[in-house]
């Protein structure tokens, strides 16, 4: 039981690693089970298709990424700026995230099983908009897809330019500052006090 | 050589189709070809492979696309509003970009050769922030990115939602007062005048 456990975390760790490099149609069965020294058979063994695996690798690392970063709803610059830092830590999460809104759902909404996550947010995004900590003329649903855009803006599905860890520490920071001061000034009533 | 160009518009008519639904690797010149009513040895006359049927796809559609959006640097709101109206009235243009900067360009600046447009837009942020139309806290650089991914919350590789034409009406008004709002505050120094 033990080396069956440890044969499924070498498979999910190459399959992540290959759905995050080629998504769902790109990616090789072959290639994630000679990366995890395993066969294509024994994977099957696990999950039906190459669909299904992809669907263990996304849920599994977006559900362990998407906690890693508390969402602090009287600090949205700050929160925001975590979701840079942590979208540049980890190239594999906005990519995976990517995969399955290309190949998966192209429309409505991204997370159908994983939308509670969400549905909590909104909830404080709304309470708090009650305490005039927020401005007031955004739906919290709205407030909330415009504040992960931006915080994406540098991320790996950027359309003007994806960051990298291999550029310099003063430009991630000249960017953390600007992403810090639009998110300040478009959602936070007291942006000015 | 009427004939000969009109094989060529239905190609890259079928080749923008095929490529914006499933990307470089998921697409299949088989069905570029049956769609164009031609062969795939007749594609292959025209272009080497289907790297190379891509990069015509994406760069004839995205050029053609961006330049029907004018930057309007004395109105980001309603340029913001263009292109989310512009976003929803062409799905295939966001997915062409974003399968691109996945499979193709993972890091850094998403557009080569057509770089030279986003310049310009940049030296006309750069003359107007001296103007004091603009905030003064953001690099031309990094205020074009973020209002490039606020434009973006709900295109084809939103994160959160994904907007299509099958919604409401009043749901796209809505959206489109937000991002205005949003866009404004975060970016113009005269939002609150």
């Amino acid at each position: 039981m033990r080396d069956a456990g440890a044969t499924r975390t070498r498979i999910m760790a190459a399959a992540t690693k290959e759905f995050a490099e080629h998504g769902i149609a790109g990616a090789r069965v072959d290639r994630i089970a000679a990366a995890a020294t395993t066969s294509k058979a024994q994977i099957y063994s696990y999950v039906g298709n190459k669909e299904a695996l992809f669907d263990a690798a996304f849920t599994a690392h977006v559900m362990a990424n998407v906690g890693a970063v508390p969402f602090t709803v009287d600090d949205l610059p700050g929160y925001a700026v975590r979701l840079y830092d942590a979208y540049l830590a980890d190239p594999a999460l906005v990519r995976l995230i990517t995969w399955a809104r290309l190949e998966r759902t192209p429309t409505g909404s991204l997370f159908g099983e994983l939308a509670h996550h969400d549905d909590a947010n909104l909830q404080v995004l709304a309470q708090t908009r009650a305490t005039g900590l927020l401005v007031d003329d955004l739906e919290p649903e709205d407030l909330w897809a415009l504040l992960i855009s931006l915080a994406g803006t540098w991320a790996q599905a950027s359309i003007v330019h994806a960051a990298s860890s291999a550029e310099p520490a003063e430009v991630h920071e000249r960017r953390r500052k600007a992403l810090a001061a639009a998110t300040s000034r478009a959602f936070c009533a007291t942006a000015d006090q």
